[in-house]
Parts: C-alpha cells; structure tokens; sequence
C-alpha cells in the first residue's frame, strides 16, 4: 500500500464514507499533477483530486447501481467520473465516437463503456493523443518499458483508423502522429544520454506532514525504484516534493549502445 | 535442412567447389524473387541465386582472408557480396552513412563492417528503408511477429537519426515514415480480414523438378507452417510454384478483435 495515496485519501475522502458503510469498497482513480504514478496536467484539478467509477459490496463482490453511487458518493462530497449517458449497445458507438473526438482534443485519455447492470465487462476505449502519448512516454524510457505496452498502443490506432473509415489524408495525419510520438522522444532520450545526463522521469507529491514524503520514499525503495529527492518547495498549506526517477534500464542500454555495444 | 534450398545450391553452386576443397564451409545469402523466406525483388537476380560472404575451416572455425576468398569463389563462379573497400575503423563511418545513403535510395538492406582479421566481431548496419520495410511486413502480420522484433527496428530509426545528426525537417519526413511503414499495413491487415480474406504472404519457389517442391511441402508441414499452392505455372526451363502462408495468429486475432473481443 502507497502510504502517499493513504494520506491523500485520508485528506480528500476522510473516513466518513467508510465509517458509516463499512461494508463498501471504493473504486476510484487518483488525477493531477502531483499524482507521482501518472502525472497529468490534463484535469482540472490543482494537486490530486480521487474520481469514483464504482461501489462494490465487499461480501457479495457486486457493484451498487450509479443511482444509488451518486447517492452516497454525493452525501460524503465525493467526486464521480463524468457520465456521458446511458445509450443502447446498437447504437452507442455514434455517442463513443462523439466523445472520443472530444476527449482527444482536450487531450484526455477515454471512456470506459459499461454494463448499468455489470453483467457484461466494461469496455474501455482511448483517444489517439492517448495511445500516441503512451507511446511518447514508452520510447522515452524504451528499455523499461516491455515492448508489448507499445504493440497493444499501435494496434489500437490501426483498429481506430479502420473502425473510423478514415480517408488517405487522416490516415496520413495519423501515422504522422504515430511516428512522431515514438521517435522524437527516443531522439531525446539518446541525445541526453549523449551528453552524459540521467534519463529520469520527474514526479511531484505535495503532502502537509514530511514524514509522508519519508514513508513514500522508503516505499519507493521498496519496490526497488531508484530516485533521487531534487527539492522540497515550502507552501502556505505544506510542501511539495520533488522527485526524479532514474529510469536505470534504459541510460544503461543507451550509454551501452552509444559506446560501441551492439543491441 | 531446407531441400529447395539444398537443390538450388546444386543448381547454381554446384559440388565442385565441395568436392575440391572438403575441409570449407561457404558461408552466403540466397537472394531473388524466388526465395520463399525472403521474397526481394530488389535485387538485380531473376529467380534465385546465392552470393557469398565468407569461407570458413571446417576443423578450426577459422575464416579466409578476402584475397583467398575470392580467389576459390573466383574459381567456380561464384558470386561475392559487394565490398566497398578497407577502412580504418576512425574514419569508416563517413564512408558506411554514404554507402548506406546510396543502399537505401536503391531499397536495399544495409551493409556488415568486418574485421578483415576476423577479430573484431561484425557490426550490421541497416538502411532506414530496410528497417521501416521490416516494420511494414511485421505489422502486416502483427500477431505473427514479436513485438521485440519491431522494437528493435523503432530503436534503430531514433539511433541513425541522432547519428546523422538529423535537423528537424529530416527527423519529421523519418517520423512520417516510420508511422506510414507501421500503420498502412496494419490498416490493410484489418481491412482485408474484415472481408472476410485469409491474411497470407505469398512466395514463389522455381523448381526444375515438381518433386523438389513436393519435399519442400513436406518440410513446410513438418515446422507446422499452414500454407496453400495457389499455382503451378510451366516455364521453359521447370516450374514456378505460387504458394501462400496463412498467418493464423494474425487471421485469428484480427477477426476476434473485429468481433468484438478485448486484446
């Protein structure tokens, strides 16, 4: 257990849905720019928020319906993932494809498509600006990340296209964006490597006790990730904490490769 | 072992070479439209034909230097691999990016740096073309190939890049490459199964005798590869036999993905 998202959830959720449902198990995803595992800048949200996508009844492992979700997230002050309708199977993906569009220019991730009844298993659907920024962050650390995160990303954008009827000219626009993301920042990885940085990838936490930020460390630790504290900002309601991540396979196999060493 | 390669050897190497020296193992390529594993057109060959790269000791493991090399080859008519002449290893590399420039203009694969003492080992050197053509074919038949195989072929294409020192406009007409190789022949792959079309690659073998290509049939079925004789066209000189490889990783992924199941 991430002893920073305890405190998080402990600071923006509080114990009160818990206490008074202690039955309940919540389902929800933690977003912002101080969320150390997937920053985003993306949401309106100024640190880290928690969004709920679903109540589970711990004994029965059944989900509640969204009527009776909203009712409980709503009287603790919770927050839902935004709800774009309930549609017929036949004809929801005219509405998907809709919101997809709109997601991808507000550079968000997708949607997941599920069964009011939970009968049939969700389905989840992502943008192009999505699986392209996956990519984007996959080649920027292409020795840590497997090879098969980039296939399933690159598979989806053929489906996306054909799905989509694209014409030659968006095909085009798409496999521009699709060659970009991968090598551009593969160019800047080597490029940095070249001149002897560290390739890291830099998180932000922002807690009001630092000894949070000592126990998410030595979690860190851990799970045997290798970083480096690179400042500590005082704020008027805490500190936010700086922290680079040393992506180690990845400046190994560069430097290696960049020395002579073949692949 | 391969019979139709093995009766295209006779056929074009002959055993004198064998005969006269026993203790030499020829090291080469088999080239041409012809050749069922690696069909290239690029090669200014008719049907098949083998081009040497080295003669090895049977009992030492040692190769001949380049002089003797060519001297026995020369000897039987024996093709070689081009050489484009001895470098000293510091300046090679402005010699290897102007021979690479040419190769990929002419679609072609690329070039090994070797020690001519044999010491060092051999560092191949691929043309963006090669890699992007390697890219197309492997997500023509994405679930076929390993997703390692297109890794390394993306890595490639970031390291030549950085290499050549590329500027921006260079990198981006790379990038558009890279995505139109990976995504074109995906999006073909997904239309052509929507159809309803088997997903096969199609070769063509020449043989002078039509049991040559009944043992060839047997040794496809023994490495348990599904394949169909399309065609048997009667040539002058034997026949060429058409035959197509069906895919069936990526047959079947892609229509269960067009049916609607999750990766």
């Amino acid at each position: 257990m991430c002893p920073y998202t305890t405190a998080k959830i402990k600071e923006k959720i509080g114990s009160g849905i818990f206490d008074e449902n202690p039955g309940l198990i919540l389902c929800g995803e933690m977003v912002g720019p101080d969320n150390p595992y997937v920053p985003q800048d993306t949401y309106d949200v100024d640190s880290v928020d928690f969004f709920i996508f679903d109540l589970m009844e711990k004994q029965t492992g059944s989900f509640l319906d969204i009527r009776r979700r909203r009712e409980i997230t709503g009287q603790f002050g919770l927050k839902n993932v935004n709800n774009y309708g309930t549609y017929e199977p036949k004809n929801v993906h005219t509405k998907a494809k809709e919101v997809i569009e709109k997601l991808d220019k507000e550079g968000r991730e997708g949607i997941l498509l599920k069964d009011p009844e939970h009968e049939v298993p969700p389905v989840k659907y992502t943008t192009s600006r999505s699986n392209c920024s996956d990519l984007h962050f996959a080649y920027r650390y292409y020795n840590d990340y497997g090879s098969d995160f980039v296939h399933s990303r690159v598979v989806r954008e053929g489906f996306q296209s054909y799905e989509w009827d694209e014409d030659k000219e968006e095909t085009r626009e798409r496999a521009v964006r699709l060659g970009k993301s991968i090598l551009h920042s593969l160019k800047k990885t080597i490029e940095e490597r070249d001149k002897g940085e560290k390739i890291t990838e830099n998180v932000t936490i922002k807690v009001s006790d630092l000894r949070t930020a000592e126990k998410f460390k030595k979690h860190l630790e851990k799970q045997a990730v290798e970083f480096e504290v690179k400042e500590i900002n005082e704020l008027e309601d805490g500190y936010r904490v700086h922290i680079s991540k040393v992506m180690r396979p990845t400046n190994d196999k560069t430097k290696s490769l960049l020395q002579g060493d073949l692949w």
